[in-house]
């Protein structure tokens, strides 16, 4: 070892992998895409291909078992995979899942984290193929590797945007991130609470709950679309919050882009739970994350198609590079989006 | 959460494993194969198919920085999964890698890892085609997922022995363990040296270190075998040791077998360093794991091919299953083989 110390966060996750995977060609004619999209691609000589994700998941880093319950946990790691998956127009086949397990955990405990696993292969029609099992020293940790299978032709990329594309996205943003803010609330509260008077106030706030502990893959978005017969021309899912997406799709595109706040969908309880926490509600649904959406890019001609179909907005567009990536607020303005999502080394 | 509490070390690794995936059914035709095989096994509609293998690494439990460099640390890391695709028969074509690095780590240092991890891919045609990097609370951990390709009709599984084959093992066995002990035996030595005088005793012993600290996989075996159109009836890598691995091939298989002690392969290093330990030398050869060497079985009418080979040494033959797993002594004994393979869950 030199003596050289850069710290990690002074490059960030994306910028590591970057900076680890710059330069190094492919040895295998079949490796169609390797770093830098939601899956990696690889032929298998025939008309279809094969996606590869994996996902990592910390405890202590990304899920607090406070309040977190083992099955959703299982159910939530599942499921992640499986969005990055559809995001490149593709479907989950296989799973495998490897574990880290501290001495706190107990077999009926794995039994819970493996129930919500297999519910989520169950309802997403997936099989869990392998995996490996070890015990850490600290923690529980989560590995899953998800295979999919995709129509060589219809496989959808980051990089395929273009000028004057329509920007759009299902469902609706930022309620995962306020579900996570009331969790850890409540969890505070409790902490001062003396003994068995507590109870954490979740009434009224099930949905954002739900999209915190557990998150659906817009499996459904990919069929409703291949379905009216609209074929993205890029797409990502929405893990770190709209902002950091959206510039990766452009960055990958060599384009910019133009959103436009009001259009940006917020559910009813995320608005009423920033507005409680004095949060900026259009910060959280920009740079929130875990939302697991969709976002993807049409051309223009598919805008009749694409606007009559519900639980998909159309935020704004795809422009020349040299406008860079922006976004018109409320009043007029228009601001640069900035990529403030979720970061694992500087957060920890 | 109930109140049952069954700790994990009373199940094991392969207890827990086959616990939590008994009974569930695939949903998917692609699934050929899932748990229970050194890779999970998918069909492409081709002839070929695609083979999935992955390994979780974790520090303080898998590995020890104090002596394994971080370089040889990722080049083992890769090397092992690879040896589970070779072990069905396979080729290597992708990997994903993820990481869970504690603040103590710098980005050289994780450079350092990486060029381990990339020398392998270069040395093995493997191309590095995604992963997942995060912060850790404690400790690096490595998770490394492996995709390979293989002819559908050229797979072998741990389930094909047949009473009469021959029981066949490439290289020598017991080496990487005994350069662990010695590994150990420094590690303590240094801590009570005082200061810069302490230099480890590592002359003579250079081949047990290179086994432990930079295993390879045996992909020059299997091209061997296909040269002399030899067909392995079933195959498994040696990660846990050769007794473990050989009742994986004799439950999955449903036969008995009979080994002698006389013919497993060892090193004359091994035997030094086990002569010097006090240690039983068979019994470092028969569970000392990481050998990561191939384990198969051939018919009997393969003796002749099989026998002029070199580096491969028949060391028994598949027998009844009413026979048990038996290995004859030099001195003419037949006891019956345990599995003492490392457990992650009872040695942490």
């Amino acid at each position: 070892m030199d003596n050289k110390e850069t710290e990690i966060a002074t490059l960030g996750e994306f910028g590591l992998i970057d900076h680890l995977t710059k330069g190094v060609a492919p040895h295998n004619g079949s490796t169609l895409k390797g770093v830098g999209d939601d899956c990696a691609v690889i032929g298998t000589g025939g008309d279809t291909v094969t996606l590869v994700t994996t996902d990592l998941l910390l405890e202590g880093i990304h899920f607090d078992l406070t309040y977190c319950p083992l099955k959703h946990l299982g159910y939530k790691a599942a499921v992640v995979n499986f969005s990055d998956v559809y995001a490149m127009n593709g479907t989950p086949r296989q799973i495998t899942v490897s574990l880290g397990i501290s001495k706190r955990f107990t077999v009926e405990h794995i039994e819970e984290l493996y129930a919500g696993i297999n519910l989520a292969c169950k309802v997403y029609g997936v099989d869990l193929v392998g995996g490996d099992t070890s015990a850490s020293v600290t923690g529980l940790l989560i590995s899953i590797t998800c295979i999919g299978e995709g129509e060589k032709d219809k496989i959808v990329y980051r990089s395929g945007a273009h000028d004057t594309d329509l920007i759009c996205v299902s469902g609706d943003l930022g309620a995962a991130y306020m579900g996570l803010q009331l969790l850890e609330r409540e969890k505070a509260v409790s902490r001062n609470a003396t003994g068995k008077d507590f109870s954490p106030a979740f009434a009224g706030h099930e949905y954002i709950l739900e999209r915190q502990l557990k998150p659906e893959a817009r499996k459904d978005i990919i069929a409703t679309l291949a379905e009216h017969d609209i074929m993205p021309t890029a797409m990502i899912d929405i893990s770190d919050g709209l902002s950091s997406e959206l510039m990766h799709i452009c960055k990958q595109s060599g384009t910019g882009c133009l959103i436009y706040e009001e259009r940006i969908p917020i559910d009813y309880q995320t608005a009423c739970m920033a507005e409680e926490f004095n949060l900026n509600l259009v910060t959280a649904a920009l740079n929130g994350g875990e939302d697991y959406e969709l976002l993807f890019t049409v051309k223009l001609a598919d805008y009749e198609k694409i606007a009559s179909l519900p639980g998909i907005r159309i935020i704004g567009r795809i422009t020349e590079p040299k406008y860079g990536c922006m976004m018109q607020t409320r009043d007029g303005n228009e601001l640069p989006l900035r990529a403030q999502g979720w970061n694992a080394f500087t957060t920890a």
